[in-house]
């Protein structure tokens, strides 16, 4: 039975500890969270759990085998560093660390410590993501052309990140998980309304072979939208996560080129086709994941989205930062 | 009675021959194609129409006092010259010329002969975007903050040109005309995947006061996309040219700034309530547009459309094709 | 070649006469109407077509071979008639006549003079229609459930039948071709609330084996709404006539009844999986009528739609009628 | 304080603890159901609620003042009886019993014991209805013309009752509370597929002054629908309760009626004008509704959705029952 002690308790932290409850071989022990009030919404949904106000009591505990920890981006590394230090395998909410330099200082001590990272790439065990990698690894789509995504709503659930570190994170574990080659450069423009802090961004990732990534995250927004269009060679697709029944769907469509032959004439040859709702795997993705991180506790096994995977991440957020700065000048990866 | 010429029955061309025909004041005498397959459609919907293979024909015939030149770009600068040097006024596809040079010496040309030049930025016209500008000009929308435009779909049908210039011209057109500043500097990533035009690009254009406009143009999306996100301080609004009844609707929501209270509590409070889709005003954008071309030439004004509207459009996608090849480094306008 | 002459160039003639003058093998030659507005538009369009005020002209001219009949339904069976004795073939709009009565008197008519009886019954001929005809021919349904229609919006086109005449028609067309088998029953409810004519009505039809057809039409409805739902023992289909892409989606789901269990579990069990829109015929459903229309005049074959088929469509349409004034009582057919 | 106890923790009874649980002056303090699974989960959720097997533990208890009855249809009538008759005050859900007369005889026995019956209409309490009970009683709709809801959706919980008894009655609360008149007769059709039960039924209600309801239920639909048309004099409005933000559009149009002018002309002029989504309520209706509960408990006032409103509601099943079996015969009320 992995132990597991939980800090942070605003937001997502009541999922993660209603999860952890429930995947096989698991036990929530403790809950740490520094604010009165959530602690009193800890106690009242799980009254038989230790609830503390000091995350040190969790962290050092030695009833504890893992911490989950589901705070703001700037506490993490510290939070992680005394996880790993006390013993303890992490769970670390994304995005895994603000700096490229501390996220390979946690890497190195788990590895030196033979403790297990996962940071929390929740998108990557939805059935959505899980059928769109099949689909890109079984040929489906062909060679990719382009990934581009909108993530925008009105939000703005941070105020020590820009609107980048919270929703574009996601959108680059979701590429970093789809796409098999590391982006080269990329290049970012966006503008801070409401402070300093962009609150509008959109950023493009150069990868080899033409494939071009395309991210567009705005907390400004008078809609929801959450939508990704792929365009492959042999088929298109369209992931609409906001659609209760098909998120996505698949275009037998594409595009073929063809001589030049006069002024008025198309270049191209089009092909157009069914199109296709594939049925998605039910249940709730940070179930899976959380059953995933114990799988791997259990076996010794390395996650595919460990510390590597999320350093991965806040590497390409802090190029495109960077590249806001200049208003989109390149930035090699 | 203004006599006009139509040069180029391609796609757009039966269009501007009916409306233009049904323009007040105005009546078409000669159409031109070199192509007989487009001479043949021609004669087939006007039986009584002057139809000629010789562009030159027309732009040289004493009879006539207007063209309208409706080809691909790359003949746009020899065909309106000409007509110009005949004493005709000008009306012409956008984009204007494929290149600034060219198009300050339409300007030039036209304005030592007293004739108006016309550029079709047919979406000016539109019932949407003459309500939007209603609605940035009466303060409805408060300080703009950005305009986010997305206009996909599988097709491409001009060889000579990217993508940029063939959908970003309308979005182009449309931000010269509601935004009341120049754009300061533009940054354009890219990719073309099946020759060395691009299919995919995006451009970001800085404005003065923190307004950000960026635009999403694909020529290989396997749906037909035309949203807009406008936000300002006071209302947004999106506008989806693809809703037959409800193009426009505007968001009384908002989002002010608060100061911080706590590392869990929201930077901002947001305003909700109501949402209102205005009725639009009826009838063919592009009648609207002609009429106003023959108004023009009949009392000598200048249109706000016109050659130096085209240029302002030709300089945005030189600059953005600057940006593209240096993979999204700004270039100063 | 098939000499033709349409009668009535109101709201559908200019697509009669459009489509029409398409089809190998036909050619109009005349267009009649009484209206001098219709008949200046006529002329407008069609400069060198025989554009008569008296419809008796066509139908009595030697130089035609077939008629078709686009005006209001209380007109047809005199129009008709004459057209029959004249010895024209009958291309009529739907529905076939006003009374079950007059159809049998015109078809008989016709059988008696070996003339072609088409009734414009469009939307068999349309991708989507011809889609589900196959789908429900080749299995892929099951055994049928249900077939369930809503067609309403805001519009009040004829001030001599109610909507059922109108709307409903399409309905029925669309069920007597697509279900193999003759309603027994049909039950029916409305109401008129601008005068005594039935603005808003509902039919439900009974078909052997427990197939039951419901049909929803509205004159008063705020939105435009064109879809149906059917169901079958295999799989289910919606059909949005108003989805410019995606007409039909078939959904792999299903119901099985199981034995009962106890109080709170379920009777059945679900089957639920992908969902695919099948990619449909693509051009103008009239010219597809049209041209069968030419083709059985040609090989003197009966088209499916024909008088007798009309003459189901009035006789349903007769059934709801009565119906409907004993406010729901069934009607044997 | 006022002590309840729930009866049934099946598919609803969670929601109806969780939300009495955070009413103020209320207390769970017991939950029973007869189904091993149910408490297990009901002991999970609220590890310190007293969990009985046996009802009557509940029923008899001296220390409960009122019962949330949250069981089957079928079982309403004896659970009650026994709540009033030990003085329990009663909360059931809809519909209130499967006859009128078991509904009578429990009305009578509430007045005699003085003694509150809520029937959980909760639709009544969302801020959907509210908004539209508002614009009607306004005047904002003006004379209404129909009210006509579409619920369907793949799902078959009840063995014991037809669709409408699950579906419709919802529809039934809704009209009732809308509608100022009673109804004067109901027509209904419907089938049943895979037992005797109908799965598919479709209802007309007929109100004085031409005013129509119609009610389309389903369990076999592959798409979830949930979405009412209410046309009125002055204004339409359509209420789509899957919509996550716009769940009420009203549109300023109508249609007004003109005299006759010839075979061709419309018989009536369109008004169309802007749409507009009125900002609703937020908050749980179930919470509202166990609210007002506790508020008519405390102040001894019969809520408007009493034993009387849950009796009319069954009034209408079983007529619609009785014309069903007739095949859509009228059966006044």
């Amino acid at each position: 039975m992995i132990k597991c002690g939980v800090i942070g308790y605003g937001y997502w932290g009541p999922n993660i500890v209603r999860n952890l409850s429930n995947v096989e071989g698991c036990e929530v022990v403790a809950i740490a969270d520094a604010s009165p009030a959530a602690r009193k919404r800890a106690h009242k949904a799980h009254p038989n759990l230790r609830i503390e106000a000091d995350c040190n009591e969790v962290i050092s505990s030695t009833a504890i085998d893992a911490v989950a920890i589901v705070t703001p981006v700037w506490t993490h590394y510290e939070l992680a560093k005394a996880a790993l230090e006390n013993g303890k395998h992490v769970f670390v909410e994304k995005p895994f660390t603000n700096s490229s330099e501390k996220a390979g200082e946690l890497i190195e001590l788990a590895e030196k410590k033979n403790l297990r990272i996962m940071v929390d790439h929740t998108f990557l065990f939805t059935g959505a993501v899980r059928k769109i990698h099949e689909l890109i690894q079984n040929g489906s789509l062909g060679q990719l052309y382009y990934y581009d995504s909108t993530r925008v709503n009105l939000g703005l659930f941070q105020h020590d990140v820009n609107v980048l570190w919270d929703l574009a994170a996601h959108d680059l574990s979701i590429v970093d998980h789809l796409i098999d080659a590391a982006p080269e450069a990329i290049s970012a423009t966006g503008q801070g309304h409401l402070n300093n802090h962009e609150d509008v961004a959109y950023m493009t990732l150069y990868y080899p072979d033409k494939v071009l990534a395309h991210i567009n995250v705005n907390w400004l927004s008078p809609v929801k939208v959450r939508t990704t269009l792929i365009g492959g060679e042999k088929r298109m697709l369209v992931w609409n996560d906001l659609d209760a029944d098909e998120k996505i769907k698949v275009y037998d469509k594409g595009v073929k080129i063809n001589s030049r032959e006069g002024v008025y004439d198309l270049l191209v040859s089009y092909r157009s086709g069914d199109m296709w709702a594939p049925q998605l795997e039910a249940g709730e993705a940070l179930f899976r994941e959380l059953s995933y991180f114990a799988e791997c506790i259990g076996n010794g096994k390395t996650p595919f989205n460990d510390g590597r995977a999320g350093l991965r991440i806040v590497r390409m957020l802090e190029a495109a930062c960077q590249s806001i700065s200049k208003r989109g000048e390149v930035v090699a990866l």
